[in-house]
């Protein structure tokens, strides 16, 4: 689902995420493991960052797939698309799930691992799929 | 908007932000660009955070205004004013918001510029004006 | 209610919070100036992360702890337990909360404080408590 990781700058990179449905999360967390690995930084913060204004990230259980699913479905019924919008393009409810779970995250780095807890993952949160898309990452430390 | 930015600290900095409704979205990414450009950082982290209780910081679409719309009524919707609620201020509702957008948001720095989408602003969210409020902003980076 | 403070790595820190409700939000501000306090960092970030899949993070108001009480029971009516969800374990909406708060925010430190408005504290959030839980912290600057 990551086919190429791409360098954005000296420090910023890429992780392009191909969505397949209208909601859906996509665990993100073995290319931020990649991109850790290849910075060499052991003690820091990993910066990921969604450029999008329909789409989020978020941290949360990846032991059963049922998890994802349910927070998918779940800002579906607290934010229905049906309601009525002012905004024309039929994504209203896609843009307000973006800023219910937000752009932005960050993840401690310890021992050049990220620290997460046991049943954590880093999830790219679609809201107006399929599409083409990507995160950006940036990591800070030594 | 944003009359005068304060300087805080060495490289803590205020963006002052005056709202006019009970709920509003207001685009700081002039000022947030501005500083960016005063801090002389090329590669980094700009860190915004809302030092206020009944507010927050979010990332969405500007090209349509119909979209900040959409978000700050579909939160009404999703936390009415109307419920009970045992704080007795009348804006427990803002407070919820305020903790479902959140206090803090980061945006990657890179070449100078705001690693912004097509799409994205930074917006100052008020769930209890009309008011007088500030942003604060650090950068951090080379 | 944080009886130790445990050292994780280099600047990496523990705080340990033990919830005694399902749904609650713990005040760990005094901790985490403890934290500021014990770096030495004068300017700089404090990087708060819940390691947990049903707790999160959140700044909002101490003043008054109907706030905090108003926060978990808005949440609640928000994204009830009684849903129906495809995860088994009865704590499906507590994953959703998680979400919806988020696992991570940072605090600016200026002159050696975290800059917090009059009103805010950091709260640790329990969405399927009791349990013994804790935060970690990363303080960068200098």
């Amino acid at each position: 689902m990551f086919p190429d990781i791409i360098m954005e700058a000296d420090l910023t990179r890429e992780i392009p995420v191909r969505t397949k449905k209208r909601n859906e999360l996509v665990d993100i967390t073995a290319a931020i493991q990649e991109l850790i690995d290849e910075s060499g930084v052991s003690e820091g913060i990993c910066h990921i960052f969604v450029p999008h204004t329909t789409a989020a990230v978020t941290i949360n259980e990846k032991a059963d797939p049922a998890v994802a699913t349910d927070i998918s479905n779940t800002l579906e019924k607290i934010v229905p698309a049906g309601w009525e919008y002012r905004h024309a393009e039929g994504n209203s409810d896609s843009h307000v799930k973006s800023s219910l779970v937000g752009a932005s995250e960050f993840v401690i780095i310890t021992g050049g691992q990220p620290l997460l807890g046991t049943w954590q993952a880093v999830f790219f949160c679609e809201f107006d799929g399929p599409r083409s898309r990507h995160c950006v990452v940036r990591i800070t430390g030594d």
